[in-house]
């Protein structure tokens, strides 16, 4: 097994304070790597960062052939729980005759500080609805009324995860090992690093080919790139760093390290695990990954502040900064 | 330089999600090391890990003889910004005539989850008594007033700080390569990772020698070990793993997965530091060392707690768990 490589370095004054280690890796859609860095063999859980995987079902059963470009960001989405992501998912469920309690993921509290406190203060419940990813599962649900599965949407052996699986490993071009069971209660498939990676440049690729799953990899990609803040929210590094890709770009955390990216223009996709599961880490390096793809101006104030992140003590002092490692950025 | 080793695991169902790579030596106070991990001699920021050395001018230079071990305790502290450590630093401070305008660390949201909600419900204003160094900082506040340096006692240049380097050298038997900028504004002197150990290891057995360090040391130790919950706070790792050891160690956290233990009944220092900078790594590591030395038992249910820890979701689904990597177990 190859090793794990530098992917970020945080400084204090002049000591590296503390370096996170991982693995990269840029493929095509034919399965040619570009570039790769660690061991693009590596199995792992890509979380959250393959929610657009996770939907395929939605479009190619036909459950959203309707659905808005809001909804299907939202289904691919990892959201802040804004007042705009819990609204338009309400409205959602509204629409199939269900609310929040038909959703299998848990309440999590909104990651919008000023209205999480103003939550607090006023005493409002924290519901199902601002969990990051009751989207995804407004999308499930969506499938599963279609197909007449189950509500128990999150079972393994429910038919929508079934469609969920077969899709994932037909993107992939692998059999999935296994699965976890993710924050929200549904099963994450594993799958190899390249094998991610390949997935996303198919992504990439999307729209020029034929077949249901070809069209609605193009549909779920062009709407994240519509609507970054509905993928994440405002401040977000996913929506910013789509938006400072101009179009260019479809990009998604995952929790424990993870990030993807869909390159439409270099036909590319990108998947990265940071090892220690650090995201301060992963958004540095994606940042970094794609400047040397050249799908991030390095001169963006908002790409700059990925290149070097001020540290901040409780005083307002810098103390330190968070940059890349060397071997992401170009030579 | 010698490798980063294993030091925690991430696990999710069957997977190995996440791994968490570090350094740790256990030493004796006349610098043999006993055992140790990954690279002895790397040049580490301790953090707040070695407070109880910053304080030892509290005590050597006779400012603070008088003081309750509960002080002692303060002046070693990482606290939870409970509203026992707010208003004992603020009493400390109104002794000296001065107020929480005196500390020069910024202002910190309490870590105590329910008095954090509590005081943004009330509108209650975050000062920086809540901050979980205000302890360190009245212990510096009553060594600049007893010698008669500037208040401006977070300046490397002010002999409080001189003072602070110079006892910080010596019991890590080395020169200090040089500072960064903690969290509190305080300096934060490097030292090497078996230094520190060394340091710890002088704590250890402090009492049985001569000369006001000497004495200085062992009050301290023992009155960390006294106050584990002040050191701390409720519930947290510190606080949970002195009071599991049953008075036969002093633990302290330092921030970016830094961790020491003073083991009197050994004559054994331990310094810990996870490379990436993981709390949640640094914790499950200093059990293992503490258990593979005899410190901590391991069928105690809180120490158990530290060497299988739960991961639970959103909904309360237990998905997986951290373990400290068997390399630290007892063989």
């Amino acid at each position: 097994m190859t090793e794990a490589v530098p992917l970020a370095e945080i400084y204090r004054g002049k000591f590296l304070e503390s370096l996170h280690l991982g693995h990269a890796v840029v493929s095509r859609a034919d399965g040619e790597i570009v570039e790769a860095w660690g061991d693009p063999d590596l199995v792992v859980l890509p979380r959250s960062s393959i929610k657009m995987m996770q939907a395929l079902p939605l479009l190619e059963t036909g459950a959203g052939s309707d659905l808005s470009t809001e909804r299907l960001a939202l289904a691919c989405a990892s959201h802040s729980g804004e007042r705009r992501h819990v609204e338009k998912v309400g409205r959602w469920l509204a629409d199939l005759g269900l609310d929040e309690h038909a959703l299998c993921c848990g309440p999590q509290v909104s990651r919008n500080p000023e209205l999480r406190d103003q939550m607090i203060r006023s005493g409002e419940p924290v519901t199902r609805l601002f969990n990051n990813c009751s989207g995804k599962h407004a999308g499930f649900l969506t499938v599963a009324r279609h197909i007449g599965a189950g509500l128990d949407y999150v079972d393994p052996e429910n038919p929508v995860q079934k469609q969920v699986r077969e899709a994932f490993e037909d993107m992939c071009g692998e059999d999935s090992p296994g699965f976890g069971i993710d924050g929200c209660s549904a099963p994450n498939f594993a799958a190899s690093l390249k094998g991610i990676a390949i997935a996303m440049a198919r992504f990439a690729v999307a729209g020029h080919g034929s077949g249901a799953r070809d069209t609605a990899a193009a549909r779920l990609r062009d709407a994240m790139i519509e609507h970054p803040e509905l993928v994440a929210g405002r401040g977000r590094a996913c929506a910013q760093l789509m938006q400072a890709a101009k179009g260019r770009a479809a990009i998604k955390t995952g929790a424990e390290g993870f990030y993807t990216a869909i390159l439409p223009e270099l036909g590319l996709g990108v998947a990265l695990k940071v090892a220690d599961g650090a995201t301060r880490a992963s958004e540095l390096a994606i940042a970094a990954i794609l400047v040397r793809l050249g799908v991030l101006d390095p001169k963006d104030p908002i790409v700059a502040s990925f290149l070097h992140r001020p540290i901040l003590n409780w005083d307002g002092l810098k103390t330190g900064f968070e940059r890349p490692a060397e071997g992401l950025l170009p030579a």
